[in-house]
């Protein structure tokens, strides 16, 4: 083998995810793409806000000399004094420009971050269901991912996460609103959360960081308020984008933002700094940056996805389907009618509808719908979900 | 210490480079930021050709829906087709748009490739001097940076490439137009190169890849061609940016071309697009990936590097100075007129002209000056240049 051993074996084991594609294309191909229902991607159906659009515009046209030109490889101190406003302002915690990095997305924030604070096998907690790619990233910097189980309703389960932290542990990832369940973590489970960090970090003798990866943030309904990690441990990490806010996933522009009491500060900052530099970053789009920051606190139209969240799920819960209402994100994690989910995900696509098993979350007996997608593309596939839960109730 | 031990380190051996900036920032607030001569960074002095800021603003304009989407990780399949038909005319290789994958700058493409290719402990050759980068680029991915001596003005030394490979190395990493030295790797030593590792992959019993690191091709002088490692071996990759080329380094934009004939290229093409994924970058940016595809042999004017390159040459080789005259890039590396170069560029300093030591490079003894000035910087330094070389001759 001529590639890497490890990454030969990563291709080999999801080999399983490549085939489900292939047979969405090859659905996609003999019916036609409006006739298979795709549930199966996190790629926002929104249009950016309008805003975005003349604000982009207003930029390339007015462009000031050195607008595509190398910054600090922390970011433009102007943008990241913006975001650092808009942070304050929005979770009450009063950081500087200097405790913002700009990055490549939230995956390159929680890659910095990792590789930033992570010994040989050194391990990461995070709670499952857990999007799939943290084990990617864990590995990418010599630690391992952990694992641990959630309550039923995917809620937080601090004893599970008490019981899983060992000498190793060098972090919790957290995500919230989450993919895949859409659940949202309460602010008195954050503060427990940070409290059992606390003292553990006292009794192992280092600190345990608390990583929040929130890119849907923004995504949350009935008026819930998604609560700050910044207030209730010092010690945390917040890592996002403005892919789903802004509907630009392929634009690769978030950041990280560092609690203003963290441990230790000056280094970590300057360990975030050199990875993102070294890991061939070097610095988050220029043209980009400019772009966000004037546009804190804008986002597509929340009321949107409320609106086909509502629609799949009244009519998921008609045929008999089981699964926790989501408070935000854009994913519905449903219990499987039979024990094999993968089995009943090919039931799916026997109906046109592609979606993804739970084992790729750490959740076998699940799978994952995405409904950023159009509200036909949901009524239109109903009929298909109550057959395929029919065969098996 | 809370973050990772090796990143700990990696930020105390690089405190003296910190230094070095921290009396370059004192000496502009001394003196004003026109009053010190900064040939120390590689940040393009050329504002972007005035074709790419049409072709930005149509593109915004004119903004298709999907346009800031996902895509699939390699990139827009149009913008990949339109780069591999440039390359297939620019360098007689008949590459197809699945042999290119679309990346954050030519890091981005370096850590890619690396992650894809190398098991634990890896080799990379590289020729010395060298990007500061690449040892950061090999660790990060368990490898291992082997830096091997040039002949005396830079080229490529065959022999010591040959002794340097030993059953680890993975792959020998080149970059031709070269920074710092500005050396231009000619066709006859790619030939020769091709054949040593065609024969050591054999004996090996596995791949030796060639790594070409390329962001420089665009600019070099005096009508001399930039051979293409493409048609001198089968197993090499290109990795380049469209930083210089167009003067927009802060838009991480760049790809990696595989060469049509490489042994085992479905799986490594597989490893590329699923390292560019789990590293974090997961595509490169949509809208650059748009605005490039347009612009493809498009290039800021180099007769005004040319121009820069003269003016610091004749004025240094006036005075005394030792250096190979650059044939591409914007740097120049000539020799310190005392054995310890720091020294010297501290001497420098004085004269409020910032450089960088050679050491930075695995080659003491020398030191960087990068060109990509205005020329009334590089005029105004002469006298200085004058004065710190006769503290020494």
């Amino acid at each position: 083998m001529s590639i890497a051993a490890k990454m030969a074996g990563f291709i080999e084991s999801s080999s399983w995810i490549r085939k489900m594609f292939e047979e969405g294309a090859r659905l996609k191909s003999i019916h036609g793409k409006d006739n298979v229902y795709d549930f199966s991607l996190g790629n926002p159906s929104l249009d950016p806000p309008g805003k975005f659009k003349r604000y982009l515009q207003s930029i390339v046209e007015n462009e000031a000399p050195g607008v595509h030109a190398y910054m600090p490889n922390t970011g433009f101190a102007h943008v990241r004094k913006a975001v650092a406003e808009f942070i304050a302002r929005e979770q009450g915690a009063a950081l500087g420009e200097d405790d913002v990095i700009m990055t490549c997305g939230a995956a390159g924030g929680l890659n910095i971050i990792l590789k930033a604070i992570l010994d040989p096998d050194d391990e990461i907690i995070t709670p499952a269901p857990y999007f799939v790619e943290y084990g990617f990233y864990a590995d990418n910097h010599g630690g391992r991912l952990v694992p641990v189980k959630t309550k039923e309703d995917f809620n937080l389960d601090i004893g599970a996460i008490e019981r899983g932290i060992s000498a190793k542990t060098k972090a919790v990832l957290i995500n919230s609103p989450n993919n895949p369940t859409g659940q949202v973590y309460p602010k008195a489970s954050l503060e427990k959360l940070g409290d059992l960090l606390r003292e553990k970090s006292k009794s192992i003798g280092r600190t345990i960081y608390l990583i929040s990866d929130e890119p849907y943030r923004k995504i949350a309904y009935d008026g819930i308020d998604v609560p700050s990690v910044l207030t209730c441990y010092n010690n945390s990490l917040i890592a996002t984008s403005y892919s789903k806010d802004l509907s630009i996933p392929g634009e690769r522009i978030g950041y990280v933002a560092v609690c203003p009491e963290a441990d230790e500060k000056p280094i970590l900052l300057q360990g975030l700094a050199l990875a993102n530099r070294i890991l061939g970053f070097v610095n988050s789009p220029a043209l980009m940056q400019r772009v966000i920051s004037g546009l804190q606190g804008v986002h597509v139209d929340i009321a949107e996805y409320a609106r086909k969240r509502d629609l799949l799920c009244n009519g998921l819960s008609d045929f008999g389907y089981r699964f926790v209402r989501p408070a935000g994100a854009f994913y519905l994690f449903p219990q499987s009618p039979v024990a094999d989910e993968v089995v009943f995900v090919q039931a799916l696509q026997e109906e046109r509808i592609l979606a993804v098993p739970g084992s790729g979350f750490g959740a076998p007996g699940y799978f994952r719908l995405s409904y950023c997608v159009d509200d036909r593309t949901i009524s239109d596939a109903l009929p298909g979900f109550e057959r395929a839960f029919k065969q098996f109730a």
